[in-house]
């Protein structure tokens, strides 16, 4: 797919296979809502916290088993790290479809996280596992056991997938001018790249990352992954990737479809979450307030100065901790 | 109305009248989305957090609003007792059509919920106002101005406005064999109702109140009002009325309509409260979460016993500091 010069066949191609990933998970996933608030009459939230397991992960998730199923009915079971959303939504894809499925873990995650984990049904192996080890312990275990890696972000299936949410998005409001998505190793955001390009190529599309965890906005001034030294330290939890995955990079950076890579303080995260929390009455994550940030700041470019512009949200399991406080004493961060 | 003996007659009648209200007030509020979940294949949700002004009150005041501008294009006003969330819906509804409101509220009362209700653009009266004096007090003041009075829940214009939701909620799930509404003063209750056994007789409702302010499920019992002596000491604020309105008591006891009174523990309200944010990503106020309260405690009768059941989240205007302690410290209340 990387041979291909003409911008348009791409566009259209990976299109087709959005469209064929909806047909594909339709079963499985939810049709999150669009919802518009009265905090501004521009925005239109595409809640993914209402999607199965609570993030948008379960549509990539989905349509990379049922593919793996379609090609290796007999698959051994797959293989990924996360600790996150990702876990999760993969566990109970490969569980429904009753496939085996193993995690890595670092020995210091966030033992609720590894509990949801295991709750849908996924072996999980933390033992010895660091952050610095942890992909190298996973290709130990993919080959003893024979499975197959499904990775987070550096796999069309998963980006095919992804790009579901904005497809249902444009299929309720065709009059977006721009849509707005969290970057952390770049699935989300290149999923509805390709969605929305695929429709309409004038639509602008614009990822959103902790200046903490900028990696995506160095790499593309740079034309190269950058990748970061170490895991950022950020409360957006679902974006301290350290650098964004090579088909990632094509879509973005290569073949120029983004049209911005925008990013925000702590502090605007945590008050743009508390605005989801009090004033849009959707309990998100950190991470799924990462669009909401980059907007209340003033920092998406429309077409006209009444343009429709996009949130996609894309998930909803929030340290509580974290939430409480907020509610409690507001945005402390600097 | 009341005099009315056919009770297909009297359930068509009000049905035709929910029809019309949806029409009429379409341009002005929300159609909140029917949300499932991954809690429970068997729930509906219909979350009126997300409707204007934050809770299903904006459907009966724009209703009611209308209804008396095409009535009387030169009124002087209306005026209404509240300090909660029907007093933000008719200062909104009120403004939109350039009308008038004066909202009479206690001096004692949440200085946020004054100062939301002053946002939107109402007079606000408090001066020399207490709890035991607001209705003389608002009747002084609606003589004194030739204002018109637009009840919380004891007038059918707002009945017929909040059997709108319940509409919806059947529009996208016809296959509903039972819904459960908080009742307070039995507005949104009574128009769930009418507007679902206009359609399907056989469809049950269930109002749930707290256990504290039970005055409803005493009068189902009594087959008379029953006033409780003062405001009921519960979390769900929402539902601090004294009594039910006479139309309220037509519809529930007088005609037979409501399928079931049930009574939830301030306990209970706090763990449907925590549920709802935390696995149901939806920021409710305790009193829109007692339907999930009398569902999570295995209250509610279907038909079947996988028969689904819509959940009227009626709203999300929560204290702050309250779901800041149960993320915290978990439900506290005996």
């Amino acid at each position: 797919m990387t041979g291909s010069t003409d911008q348009g066949a791409y566009l259209k191609e990976h299109g087709q296979k959005i469209e064929a990933a909806a047909a594909r998970i339709e079963p499985y996933i939810r049709r999150t809502p669009s919802l518009t608030t009265d905090l501004d009459e521009r925005l239109v939230l595409k809640p993914e916290c209402f999607q199965v397991t609570g993030s948008f992960k379960a549509r990539g998730a989905f349509n990379a088993m049922l593919r793996l199923k379609e090609a290796h009915p007999d698959t051994r079971g797959v293989i990924a790290v996360s600790s996150g959303n990702h876990a999760q939504a993969l566990a109970l894809a490969a569980r429904t479809l009753g496939v085996p499925a193993l995690i890595v873990i670092p020995a210091d995650a966030n033992p609720a996280k590894v509990a949801a984990t295991r709750a849908q049904g996924a072996e999980v192996v933390q033992e010895g596992v660091t952050f610095a080890n942890r992909e190298e312990r996973m290709r130990e275990l993919k080959e003893e056991r024979g499975l197959t890696l499904v990775h987070p972000f550096d796999n069309w299936d998963i980006i095919h997938g992804a790009g579901t949410a904005a497809r249902e998005l444009l299929l309720d409001h065709p009059d977006l001018e721009a849509i707005v998505t969290p970057l952390g190793g770049g699935g989300l955001t290149c999923g509805t790249i390709l969605a929305a390009k695929s429709r309409n190529p004038g639509l602008k599309i614009f990822g959103v990352e902790p200046e903490r965890a900028d990696d995506a906005r160095q790499s593309l001034e740079a034309h190269r992954i950058v990748a970061l030294t170490q895991a950022p330290d950020t409360i957006a939890d679902g974006v301290r990737t350290t650098a964004i995955g090579a088909r990632n990079f094509e879509v973005m950076v290569e073949r120029q479809l983004i049209d911005g890579i925008i990013t925000v303080s702590e502090r605007q995260i945590e008050e743009s979450l508390l605005t989801s929390w009090t004033r849009l009455k959707v309990a998100l994550e950190p991470t799924g307030a990462l669009p909401l940030a980059a907007y209340l700041s003033n920092r998406i470019e429309t077409r006209t100065s009444t343009g429709k512009v996009g949130l996609v949200l894309s998930g909803g399991n929030a340290n509580l901790e974290l939430v409480s406080r907020l509610l409690r004493e507001g945005p402390q961060a600097l």
